[in-house]
């Protein structure tokens, strides 16, 4: 795997278990809710990542922009949708979200070269 | 139709029209490209349309979410499906977004109900 | 009751009901979330509240504020204390809080005259 | 006066007023710093006074947007000039920034027709 | 002490005498304002600090997070109520908070084994 | 020219050339207009990126932040108009801006020692 994909994820998964060895319990059903709220649904699992794609971009959280991007490619969103979600991101936040974009660009082409 | 909508709809209308009769030609661009980026292409205009109310709520807008929210319903959202657009959004940008979705289910009821 | 208390808290409880009858699991699970958070735990519910009313004011939710004034003021958080809250909010927040301040300052002194 | 004008001027005043009578000192200065900040300097006070509607807008804040807008009309700045600060926001802020963008054109008319 | 703790804190202090030295007002003003707001007064200053940190969770700014964490260690607020104000944070802000919950779990663990 | 000023327009280029391969006609619009709004109009060109500056800055986006000190740099800004700008910034939005403010002041003496 990429570096900055497996870098990422191992962060991610070791804080994960920090966080949840602490045993709050409001933690732990936010953490809990955030996988669930993304389950198919009325609206499928893939409308959902891209839902949670375009609104982590407008919020320019680029952890959160990552994870949604690698949801986004394993269930298979291509790359002129990709740039259409990019698109609607950019106008609604602003030039402020195009830095953001910079970075979701290369990640994103880091997991279409896997 | 109902009040607050077209409350809404006809201040909309007529703060663009004094807007544009500015003739700033980057504002006539963003105000051009705010409608063509909605239109169908590689996705389709209603994913485009929640992808644009998704991210209006997480950056706690009304009336963008209001004019999100009519062109879902006219493109067939249907309530089961409007619900999970909410539930990813109150996810993302937290409780400080419940108000917004309480103005915002308001506002959905008006439109179900014309 | 004042009336901006009262109108507030019938908005709040008229919408929230509408929203819950949608059944959305995420949401009302949320929802729940929001109420058991802010009980007495490590910290006591006091303090948990003068946090939440602080993040709400540097997010600039005046819905948010108005709610953690009333469960403040029911706590017995005092004028002194209220305004050190305030001034730390505005300090992190910067001058785009002022206004919210205002409307804080007014609904904090009507929950005071009751 | 317009109305929509005095009616921002006079609640403004009198919160804070309200607020000021409770001697935080934190707040008494950031107060004042919120004063001197805008005085000429090295850069002109109109200067100062497009930065603090500039950036109000990308944050979206309608009261600090009619405060400074009263400021920027009484230190000069034209129609063509305001429009061009607008779409500086509108640009870095995206869309979202619009709907303050119509009630920022509705006062600025507003302060052009005194 | 640990590599990320140092760095971070000398960083700091190298670019506020750099940012001091250029002896503007208003800033030197802010910087003393933003040491005085956190002392003791009707609120403790530990109370005070958490504020600080909650709020600078939900506005996402990791260098303000360290900073307060590093506060509220030196005023013995312990693990149990350290995740009690992340858990808010996080309810308040959302999703999006996570990824700097992460960086703030890693940072308080560090704190608590100088 | 010094490596943190290199490293970033290099990245930016690179990226930039990337995400326009893409052919969005959305984007290719936003980012061609995100240059033209800056130039000369009714004002000035140094006068509109002493805006784009202070809103990047209170919308903490270091990237943008960089951009614009380039081009105020280009554009003859000198050291206490910008620590003037840097003021106005860090008043409206608050102690969040000041870690970005840090970056900011390395940023400006390094392109001040070319």
């Amino acid at each position: 795997m990429s570096n900055i994909i497996k870098e990422f994820n191992e962060y991610r998964e070791k804080m994960n278990k920090l966080i949840l060895s602490h045993d709050n319990l409001a933690i732990k059903r936010l953490f809990n809710l955030d996988m669930k709220t993304y389950q198919d649904g009325a609206l499928s699992s893939q409308t959902k990542e891209m839902l949670g794609l375009a609104t982590s971009m407008v919020l320019r959280c680029d952890d959160c922009i990552k994870y949604h991007l690698e949801k986004c490619k394993n269930l298979n969103v291509n790359d002129k949708e990709m740039y259409e979600i990019f698109s609607v991101a950019v106008l609604v936040g602003g030039s402020v979200v195009i830095p953001h974009l910079r970075r979701a660009a290369e990640y994103w082409l880091e997991l279409s070269t896997l």
